[in-house]
């Protein structure tokens, strides 16, 4: 919980991208094997070709809901999205890191857990 | 910013860790070279062993301040501090994790930078 006397933040959003991978045959899958890090290279350099410079996107180890992903946090707010495509990162950029907003279709819930491959 | 209807935190505590790791011979040195790995995975045995449950400690990859490295920031709270030893990362355990407050000798500011090795 924030304190009144802590820093201002360091970054206005701080995007985690789950870039963890594992063995194809692995159960659980990862959110590398589902195509993870060319989506997050094309958001972290859509965020520099817009000139956005309060935010940083970043990757992550295993955020622990694999079954889910690829999945992404932004925090502060701590607002977990699921994505698969370009289309999908591009309304996560337009939407919720430009204007605020949210992108209801891709958010998930706290009841969301991972599940295995079967 | 967070939104009256944002789901609730789906950890109270995520906790990330830079892991990255440059050659030695890099002028920025790098929070792996400097030490995080095992104490990240002391920090994580730790909580485990304690049984807090409602937080996870995460690593990732570069944070941009790697000259105060090594370095973690604690969300939602946007709280960052730099750590040496397994006597910094135990009081931010106690203090921070555990008890809400703040380690004041360990915590950056929003002013300091990274600096080059010489």
């Amino acid at each position: 919980m924030s304190l009144v006397s802590d820093p201002p933040l360091y970054y206005r959003l701080h995007v985690f991208i789950c870039t963890n991978r594992r063995p194809d045959d692995n159960r659980r899958g990862s959110c590398a094997g589902r195509g993870s890090e060319p989506l997050r290279e094309y958001l972290k350099d859509a965020t520099r070709a817009m000139g956005l410079k309060d935010l940083r996107i970043n990757s992550a180890g295993c955020l622990d809901r694999c079954g889910l992903g690829p999945v992404m946090v932004i925090y502060p707010e701590g607002v977990w999205y699921s994505f698969h495509s370009i289309e999908d990162i591009d309304e996560i950029l337009q939407t919720h890191i430009v204007k605020g907003g949210r992108v209801r279709r891709l958010m998930l819930d706290q009841g969301d857990q991972p599940v295995l491959i079967a």
